[in-house]
């Protein structure tokens, strides 16, 4: 398809649309098990702004390449030569100057991952394999997660002696059912399994193999890229509203988004097609 | 008992009671799966406003009649019909003005479902068979959800190009477990069933026939009623507002509520019927 | 140790350390099953208020002594004599008067329990047997709950007339997965089980008998003291004010707080350690 | 005009309107001083609530019939015999019932007050002669003040044994310059004239007499009727909103506010109007 | 005044009682134009603390011994031996580490200086002379600002080197009327003069000369120490909640703080004495 | 000064720096009375997100060019032609898709203003003439406002048809001293002058002519920028948090940010320079 071009400079990640308003993203460093260097982050953080107004997308996949990990997180012998680890040197002549470009280091970079938040499209993430570190913090900004049986997950920033900075601590606890095993998994860095993630409900499936997740989340995909895009997306932004305000601020905010939506032409295809058993055609969003 | 007689002028609900301090409320339009027309959400509405302040109710059971559903929700042949969703036409003059009698009109309808919320005493909701769309608006204001196994759940707004609005969207993901289940039920629009609702918290327990479920939160209301009234709508205020607030805020909203409720008669009556073994008599409120 | 010197001043708790650099403090009342008088929960606040800057302490075991209860809440008995309940008597003089004395007597105990949740330290609270009513409000604070087989856990405020106001209606609903059952136990006060506090997320493990869950809980507080102090103090921290934010004002808060602790040596002790294969050893905080 | 027949129910206060699109609204007591009773802060909340919606009004005065007094607050005398103020008698059975019962009495009189604030429509308040107590609290939810010279302010509650709760302690701070002031006035309970709230913000402007004030408030209310409703509504809400709100939150509500606002018809009326030298027609709202 | 012997253990304050009810705090290091050494905002917090539930203080006034300076803030030569500022040099091993003492430090400190703001009876600051840094953090804190003609402020950290971290920031953006002149004065460190203070709202009242200013301070406390304490508590308590709180939180606080103390006998016996014109005598609080 | 011409690439504006460490931005239209259409507040944007991290910019001042208007707001014939404005047509098929495209360009606009406020260093905006519409709305994102005597303001956007999206209505309640001011001129459209302007505290000082304010704030420019810039930094950060947060939290957020910048070098240069009476130089940030 011929807007995939508009994805074809982007060198760590592949884009790919396996079904109509369909995208799928995959990071493409199997060999240092998609571990993240600068590059990275930046690309993502474009690839995703980009999807985010692209009419031709309604809902994206997100999985990394490969069969060992969907990303063995930040790259860190790359990280340890940044100016931002190099903190600890004698060498630093003044403290609050280094903090200060730390500072700007992590907005930027929180930046980046966010954009898979702020995308307007829902982002469905397949996690296998070895999903560490900035894993969590990606993960925990898409929709929908799922992952297959072989997933190892850990949110490891404390064994490198670093508290997780990227979003893992700030979504992570709005995303699952349990503080304590929050606390538990990111206090320890210990490792956990598909069962745990499952029950604590940080992915809602697990499947056999990372092909059949995969598989699994195309179809979820496509299922949800057949809806009304102004439904759809109206309902991503709405519940991630809700997520960080009041009730009444949240109903408040949702009169006032659906007081234009509910002029779409949508409800009208949605009931004919309804009607008729076809599969309605939405206006491009 | 002659205090029932103040909510027989309702049409659409029956109001009960089946023990002491009980109220039951059903929702009476079975022969259209109790599918809601405006008229119904302004009486549900008035209904909970009066049974807040009735000193003859200290619990609250919610239910629709027949067999085959809790409700299916808006009746949308009728809401196709109103203005709100004619929207859509060429015929229509001006967006702006357009979009401000569709703020209105779901202020005031999401107004009418809240006062289940702002309902003082607390409210037991059984669900079955069909629960979809405005069920799930209505049963995430209830505080404890039950329900049958035949139940038949749907976020289902997005099927007809909606994002839901009533309180959805605002209310299951501060109620739930898992926000990735959350998206996922919400942005498909798909079915759950209560195996699920069960395991993400949504319902606390599953009763295998609808006159169970109804038996069992007959008998939560009535072991609820037999408490202390002040005791009772206390914690229901202020686990609500512990939702929308931070822990700080909380802590200091409890302690300038209990200032007052601490004086209260019920902590003798509750210590000395606890010596006696007898149950308590508590004013009421 | 010479340093647990400064804890042999406090009459109801027990402090030791079973291993360097944790903590483990014993409610030691159990003739009474650790019931709490207002001496108590003044020497627990300032128990944790010197542990959270004590630099030999990393981690913190909370536990209550004997069999028979972690804690069976406040001492009932004695909390009938003060000033505070006997506030429903003809004898006071004036509403308002007693209500101030009431809030400011609330606030100083919910400031005291409260310092287990500000304790810059990772607190691992173990239940076993009797744990009702203050029990709960104390274990809300910590960050990870084990519990063994025999525990039996209730809300039990509302049976004395009370809606609880030391911190379970605050922080409960943030701390598991199912808001209906939060309503559930807090409305009615019955008990519940171990079973049923895995579920929904309340209690992290359980495990066979409280012997076994207090090794457990100093295991895994021995794990978490082998961490970089900086990175843990940080990641609870961090843990903590997600709860209570926006998920921008948690990065924001994050980016701020690790401009400075990212210079910490400890990246540096903890690559090197985990190259030499050895146990790091980081400098005190 | 005929709309204004809607207004005619209402006894203690009088609706007319001076020039198109304008109401004006009279408090009609001037022989008790316009001092309030229940009755009236019920009507006055219809009042407002009708005027929200109804679309022959653009625009509101506020003012009190007569030459001594836009009002005198609540009336002590009939206040002095409510079941709220009877709660210090010997009689009263139970602190925390009569706690209840004042806690539900304040809400409804706040809503009622409030009303005037969540009117669409924006609301001159003229003060003139005492304007003291509930005076106050009505002119915070106006959304401009303006006073004759004779004016005589006081925030009056302290002097009768209580903490102002109808609105003032809110509304004041975000409406005045000087917290100082604030705190002074409201602590003191001391009278302060037109100069002294020019000086803070309190009024925007000082007439010389009632019926120059009223003149000028009428010909501002003209002058705003005159624009755009769409423009002039969605300020309003918009302003109000950003008074609560973070920059950030109120600038995302803003642009969704106005996502569908800015599809109106008035721009263009408004821009060929302004090339035609010609008072533009808009459309009701 | 025997309560006044509580107080005789300060060194840096001296307590004293001009007239029933009202406590006259000054700082007594007028040799050192009162600037503040660790010491001293330890005593300062530990002082208001007491007078904040001290049943026989109703109003508080806060001066500065000598003719020269309210305070002229920090002492910066002590303050230059403290560890926290020796935190630039070279010695210092570990950037994390300090971080942490600064940061404990920091907030120690704050805690202290906010007691003024917490003390639950009205605080009225009088300045006079130099009166700059600390001077405006502690000043910002109390209810009411006065000053004499010779006062010269200055927001003056910047100047060696920092932002002002002890409440100055935090606070006057909610307490005087423009944010380009908070900016300016706190971003040039410069002086500015009562006229200017008085201008923006940052003293409610100027005065010839000291004596002048406190005896005008004690005119107002004794004012409002004979007002009804509920009423006066209830006022501070509400509007500070209201300037960190929505109007509709501040609405809901209200409501519920005032469902107890409108039942205070204070409504009488103001009532009573306003109709007899006698001084009213209320119950202690 | 080679840095300089970094910013040699935008068209609109002309950036010099008339004393170290300033940077001096002119909108450079003045033929069109500085009108801006949309590719000069994309380039707006991007010239204050390289101020901000610059280390050659101690100090921003914002004018603009020519004798008639700081600027007269938007290009209403430009704007007039966007599709935005086109949405009233009858040709647009769907409003929630007009909806959507019209919220996009509202953020993206606002993010560009926005950058004014993000960016680190003080911002000090002069304006002159005619400084309507847009100009309020950046106006109100400088950290500090001065005018000239012949200023002409307007909040302008009522006047067609539109409310105000681009952060006056979010800001400037939170600026200037009086809501009824800001209500006053937000509904009416209607000039003021700078000594209103003055009054309400919108502006800080007022000058004869432009020449003359844009001397002065070159003046101010350069004495922030001779302080530490650490410190001038850190006051714009925490005072505008403290504007949209709880005092609470300000404080909180306080001591997080300065335990990392106490660290600073420039304390010890700023107090050596004191002792020296030298000017002292700091490193760069």
């Amino acid at each position: 398809m011929s807007w995939l071009q508009d994805y074809a400079q982007f060198k760590h990640f592949l884009v790919s649309s396996p079904v109509e308003y369909v995208a799928f993203v995959e990071i493409i460093r199997p060999a240092k098990m998609n571990a993240f260097v600068e590059d990275m982050w930046v690309e993502l953080g474009r690839i995703f702004a980009r999807l985010s107004h692209d009419p031709e997308v309604r809902a994206v996949v997100l999985s990394g390449a490969g069969d060992r990990a969907f990303t063995a997180g930040l790259d860190v012998q790359a990280a340890s030569q940044s100016p931002v680890f190099k903190g600890g040197d004698a060498a630093r002549a003044d403290a609050s100057r280094q903090a200060t470009q730390n500072r700007r280091h992590i907005s930027e970079f929180q930046d980046c991952i966010s954009q898979i938040e702020k995308c307007e499209k829902p982002v469905i993430c397949v996690l296998h394999g070895i999903s560490i570190g900035l894993a969590i913090d990606i993960a925990c900004c898409a929709d929908i997660r799922l992952c297959s049986k072989d997933t190892r997950f850990a949110v490891k920033e404390v064994d490198i002696g670093l508290a997780a900075d990227i979003g893992t601590l700030s979504r992570l606890p709005k995303i699952v059912s349990s503080f304590t095993w929050v606390k538990d998994v990111c206090l320890s860095a210990r490792a956990f399994g598909p069962d745990e993630a499952l029950a604590v409900g940080f992915v809602s499936r697990v499947l056999e193999t990372k092909a059949k997740a995969v598989q699994t989340a195309v179809e979820m995909a496509y299922l949800i890229a057949a809806k009304s895009p102004v439904a759809v997306q109206g309902t991503k932004e709405l519940l991630n509203h809700a997520r960080d305000n009041t009730v009444a601020e949240s109903l408040r905010y949702t009169s006032v988004w659906n007081q234009a939506m509910i002029q779409s032409s949508d409800f009208k295809e949605a009931l004919t097609s309804a009607v008729k058993k076809s599969r309605p055609r939405f206006e491009k969003l």
